[in-house]
Parts: structure tokens; sequence; C-alpha cells
């Protein structure tokens, strides 16, 4: 099973801000966006691994900018790393304004998918090969969010949570 | 500002998997899931604080169990601590077996919402007096979230984490 | 076949009135709450008899008041009776002010619904056993609206609408 | 304020049953079919007044056919009779087979609605003028349908209640 | 195979304007409307061949006049011409002023569909039979069209366009 | 007034198919689509635009393949060409299979946009400045597109049709 880049299962989706997705300040529901960017995420960990991919966790998730009705919002999502039968995808969302063309950062997020077979039992996935800087830094970063999470799920030791140690000592 | 308790939040959203709502494997899509929580959380904060509410952050959430098309599914949001501007809101996903009418916990997941007026500016919320052991275990686990997250985002040194801490030594 | 109590089969649909739902006056469209009360009132049905259920009928629903854009809506829905394969479902409906927190009736109705297995036969379903004074007189009016249904259908004759010629003697 | 026939209110909504609008059995949910009624007897009432119209209460509704996934259904809509500010909405439904082309007759449905003005005070309608025999018999059934609702509702006295007292005599 | 006329196949799909089909200036969005044509063109097709039947095409169509939020719209389809295993189906749009009860031609727009049996493979329609002066005048363009588009497409030459060849003779 | 390449108003839209988008043969209806297109194709000329745009004509689209359901499908749109106050926006569709991994071209289609103010009226665009060799053909074939259908409509003369009349020289 060949490694694939990110870049190889880099998925965009660009779409409105519809009013019927939106809160009585006629910004983005945090719950549509969320939404959106696992319907992008799923996308992408489906074309990492050419199989059925199911959310298996979302980690923390901020929402520090309102995205207002009528905006563009642009979700990208790329796998940062695969783990046997898990795969992180890094989810990046900008909004554009209409005017400027500026765009501006509006969350960023990571979620978690596991890919079946038809039945639903777990299938191994291509390894991630990070090309560019910042692929690098997310695809190790994973390691240490993957052993942070067992650690806290006590699916392994505080000692054999090498990356996450290393940050301590 | 009087204080309230967790029950006086308490909002309930049972609704049916519609299979628009679900994925190859006929299991309802994590996003989708994602948004009914939003949506159900809300409610409870906007209970709790009477004003206008906006999605400030999720926790990590973790999808151990697949919710097939054609589930009752049940949301269950209670604002679990408040701090100050904003809210933490603590939800329960449970499915029901039509043929035994089982109950099974499905998810759960933390929610932060912040109050705001009118103009979108953050506004002073009641406190939440707990009362249920339930209610006492997750309005204590709160404060130790709400440090470990101004930690992680830098705006308190280690030394201030003081509930952390405490967990450490 | 075990009796089950109204509170058993209760079914709380709580959530927001969203703009995709309004008229030009900015309420909530009737046929939208009809919508609403039937899923509700299918999901109590479900809970009561573990079946599927499909809807037989609707009694007559007036609209009182208004629910505007915005609002929190509470769809509550019991079986308040059951006839060999049908089930009469009672449907409380209130809406809630945001600022004062104060809950106001919006609305009430009542749904039918018939058991059937996998084929669409209809099936037993169990006998209900109210227990507030509420459910009680809810449970002894199905039985006039019952025979008034069977009666305006032709199906039975007047001098065996027991109950329903009691009232104008 | 001129009289108009019901041909000139009627209002004709031709569409499919779409998967996202089924229950288990695969067929149409009745709150589904509820909400189309509302629709299309509303744009009824808004031909037959030129105003602003609310849903004011809905007759009982027996669902007498399962209506399956992929079916055309056909809701056809004419005002039945104006009182003062209301109006009576008269509703066939109607769903047809594919391969024989034959056309059955799923449900029919009684709504009323109110005209009001941009305020949502209620506004005076035109009376309606009925043509072919089925529009006069309608017509007057109107009028018994709403003397019992009045009655019903304790507006009016028994005696007072002419059309219907003279069913009984 | 009997020939039918373009009346027995006419669709009609009334309906409203709601908030979330509007653009930014509160107009139906201009794929709203091609997606509810195709809808309707799809059940004329359907009524004409008694088949299932598919989208293959979709002619020039120009949106000349804005259709604001809370307008009725009526669409109106019928099967303008059959050709071995496609039909032509003609659509007109009209929308609706409330107080005026004035009805504008909106739009007109025409699809092609072909007929298929369960397996997808494509199987002969009916022909078509037109009655008014419009169904004759659309039935006799509808070939034109047809000879057009397939010399487009490089599947016949030019001298065998006849009735195209006329025109410019 | 700066031009812009076509590279600058690029719109990628990548989505699953869902169940409700689906036709009996479990294929995305053919409506479904033009929606999709006119939502990204929208986009891009706003983003070439920077002005709310409104759709102004679609030109003839063929369905050549059908897209099954759950299928990922690829919706690219670029701004063509600009003239004065509309802009012409090809778009090109891709589906992809899960398992081979393999895109092939589903669909093609040009959309004519106009840009306007906040009160509806026509403002000027800027110009299109084309790159690559498939751009600089889509530009140049804009401008014959543009005369055929000024021609058509009676707008310009035969004569004046310089570039159609030199294909047929």
């Amino acid at each position: 099973m060949q490694a694939k880049t990110p870049e190889q299962s880099k998925t965009t989706m660009t779409d409105l801000v519809l009013p019927s997705e939106t809160n009585p300040l006629n910004n983005l529901f945090g719950g549509e966006l969320l939404a959106r960017m696992d319907r992008a995420a799923s996308i992408a960990a489906r074309r990492h691994s050419r199989r059925i991919v199911v959310t298996a966790s979302v980690n923390h998730v901020a929402f520090n900018r309102a995205v207002p009705l009528g905006s563009v919002v642009t979700v990208e999502a790329k796998v940062s790393r695969g783990f046997n039968t898990s795969m992180e995808v890094f989810i990046d969302v900008w909004m554009e304004d209409r005017e400027s063309g500026a765009r501006t950062k509006a969350n960023e997020a990571i979620y978690t998918f596991v890919a079946v077979d038809e039945t639903g039992r777990p299938v191994k996935v291509p390894e991630v090969k990070p090309e560019t800087e910042l692929e690098i830094e997310r695809f190790e970063a994973a390691l240490r969010r993957k052993q942070l999470s067992l650690l806290l799920a006590g699916k392994i030791k505080p000692n054999e949570a090498t990356e996450l140690k290393a940050l301590f000592d």
C-alpha cells in the first residue's frame, strides 16, 4: 500500500452561507459549520483510503470569528497522517469579503476518520508522506495528539507517550 | 443575577434519523449529530442566560457508536457551569432500539457558548447551582477544562491553573 | 402485553423556528408545525407499541397563537389511549419568550397512529394506564372521540355510541 | 368587493415523493402531506383574498391510503366559502401510478385561513360564488362546519346553529 | 403505442418562493428555478411515457425577470414532441402579484428527457399529437431544435437537416 | 478596473451526492446538478466582479453521464470572459470512483451572470485575461456565443456578427 501526499487527498468545498443556516445575529450556526467540515473531511479521508469512512472523533474546535449571511466560505481538508486504520484530517476554513476580495481564516479543526469495509470492519489505510513545511509540522503534531488521546482514554501508559513526554522535559 | 440549576436549562430534543442524514453504511453522519447537538446546546444556553448566544467552542467529541437510519435519537443538554459571559453546556446523546425499547448512550459532548446583546457584545450570565451528584461532578470538571483551555491558549500561566495543577501533584 | 403509562411514551422535541419555516409575517407556517407534531407523535406511538407506526388521522387543530421566527418551540407527545391496533396521541405545544423565560401554550392536537408489522399489516398494541388527573381525563375523552369518529364514518350506529349518547341525555 | 368562484382560487401543486419525506415502510410521512396541503391551501386563500393569509385551523384529516416513495402526488386546493375575514379551503389529494397512469384519490382535507394586513390584523375577504354541483355542496357544508366549530367553542348557542339543527330534526 | 396530446402530460407545480431559496437581493436563485423546472418537466415526461425518465439536456434558458421572495410561482410543463426514446418538454413559468392578482410570464425553458427501463436502457415513447395552435408551433420547432442539436453534435450532415436548411433558403 | 485571470475567479465545490438528491435509478437529479452549478458559477462571477451577481442565462447543457448516489462530485467554475456588465462562466463537472480513484468528466456547462449594485442596477465588470490554451480557446468562443445570442434575440444584424460570419465563410 503506497503512501500518499496530503495534496492527493486535498478537498475544497466552497459555498455560500444561506439564510436557513444562520442564527438571530445573521451569522452561520456553529453546528452548521461543524457539519460542512465533517463532509469535506470525510471526502478527503475517502480519497486517501479509497474506502468507506466514518467519523471517529473531532478535536477541540474554537469559533473565533463570526461568518455572516451571504459570505463565501471555503472549507479545505487534507489527510495529515494515517495510523493503521484511522486518519487524521486537518481542516482550514476561510471566509472572503465580497467587496475587498480579502480572505480571512475563520477556523481550523481536526477530525479523525476510520476506514471500513462494506460490513463496517476497520481496514488498513495508506501512510501519509507530507511535503510542505506546514504538512510536516501537522504530521508530527498528529502523533502527539494520538498519544494524548490514547493516554486520556487509558489505552497507553504515560511513559509510552514518548512524543508527549518530550514536550514536558 | 440569580443562580440557576442545570435542570432549569435542560433541553430535550428527540427526533428520528432521516435518510437525508445518513452515510453509505446507513448510519447518521457525524457532522449531522454535531449540528443537532449545537442546536440543543444553544437552546440550553439561551434558557440559562435569556440572551442571544453564539457557539464559542466544542470540546473533543468521540463517536463511539453508529446510529442507524430510522433510530430515535435523544439529545439532552444542560448548562454545567457559567463563567462571567460564557457557559459550558454538557450534552448526552441516547439512541433507542425500537423493538426492545432499550436506551443506549451513543455519545457525550461539551460545547461552550457566549451570551451577547443585540449588537454582538458579550454580557454577563447567571451562575450555575448544581444539584445532583453528576451535576456537581461536571460543574467541578468544568473549571479544570476552562483552565486547560486558557493555558493552551497562553492566556494564563501554569501556576495559575490551580485546579489542573492539583491533579498532577 | 403489559399496559403502559402515558409517561412511558412521553416524547419531547424542543427546537428553534428557522427562517426557512416562516411565512411573510415571520411566523412559523401552520403546515410546518403539523409536520413537527406528526414526527413527535409518531415517536411516542412507536415507544408505546415498539412497532413501526403510520399516521391514521389528525383531529381538528386550531392555531390560536402565532409562533415567531427565532422562538424555541417544545412539542410534547404522549399516547393517551390504545384501541386494539391504534393509538391516540395527545400533543401539547409550548413556545417560550427568550427574555422573560415565560412559557406559553401555543397549541394542542390529537393524532391517531396504527401499529403495523414489516409488511404493513396492523398489529395489537398495549393498553394505556393513565396516572395523572389530566391523563385520566384525556383517556376517557379518547373513547368518546373514537365513537364519534366511527359514527361519522358510518361504522357504528348512534345507539352503540354509548359514551357520546350520555353527553346529550 | 366582488365575489369569486372557487375556480379562480384553484391551486394545483404536483410533485414527487422524495426519499427524505418517507417513513420506514417507504411511504410519505403524514406530517409531510399535512405541510404540503397547508402550502397549497394558503396559496388558494391568498389568490381569493389578495392578502397575507395565516392558517387558523385544520379539520379532521384521515389518511386512508399510503403514498409510496417515487409517487407523483397532486394537491388541489380551492376556497370553498368565505366568512367575513376567514376562508374555508377544500383540498383534494391524488396519487398516480406510473405504469397504468391511473389516478387514485389519496386524501381530502379542509383548512381554514384568516386574511390579515401587514400588521397581522384580520381584514374582510370576498364571498365565494360556487359553480359546479360539488362546489355548491361544499359551500353549503362549510356553513354547517362553521356553526359546529362555533358551537364547540361555545361562541354560539345550539338554537342559533340553524343549519346544524335542521340535520337532526 | 397510441399518440398522446400535450394536455395529457400537462403538469402544474405551484409553490411559494421561500427564504432559503433566495439570493442577497431577495430574489429566487436561478439554480433553484432550474431544479423546480426539472422536477415538473420530469413528471410531464413520465406521464407521457409511463416510464422512468432521466434528464438528457436543457436548452438555452434566459432569466429575464427577477422572482421576489414570497412570490407564488407556477411552473407548467407539457411534452411538446416525442422522438423514438426521447421527449422534448416545454416549460412556462409564471409569477403572480399578490395584490393585483396579475400573472406575469417569468421564464420559459425546454428540457429533453429519455425514457428508460428499470436497468436504465432507453425504451420507445408514444408520439405527440398537438392540438392548439401554440402546441402545433412548438411541435414543429422541436424538429428543428432536434436537427440543430444533432448537427452541432456532428451526428447528421448539414444537408440532412432539411427543416433547418429551409429556414436559410 | 484591472483585468483578472480565470484562475483568480476559480471556484471549486466538492460534495457528496445525498439520498435526497437522487431519482428512482439512484442517480443525481439533473435539476440538482443545475442548481449546484449555478451556486458555484455565481461565486466565481462574484469573485471576478466583487459585486452582487444574478443569473442571466444558461447555455445548452447535456447530461451525458449518470452520477450515482454516494459519488463525490466536483464542480469547478471560472469566469471565461467579461462583457461590459455581464460575465460568461465556464463550468466543468467531474465525478470520481471511490475504489479506483479515477476521475471522469461528467458534464460541462456555460452560465452567464450580470453584476448589479445594491438596487439591482447593472454595473461594469473587469475584463478577463486568459492564460492557458484552454482558457484562451474558451475566451474566444465566448464572443461567438455572445454574438449568436444577440443575433437570435434580434439585437444585432447578421453582418454585425463578424466572428460568427467568419465561421461560415
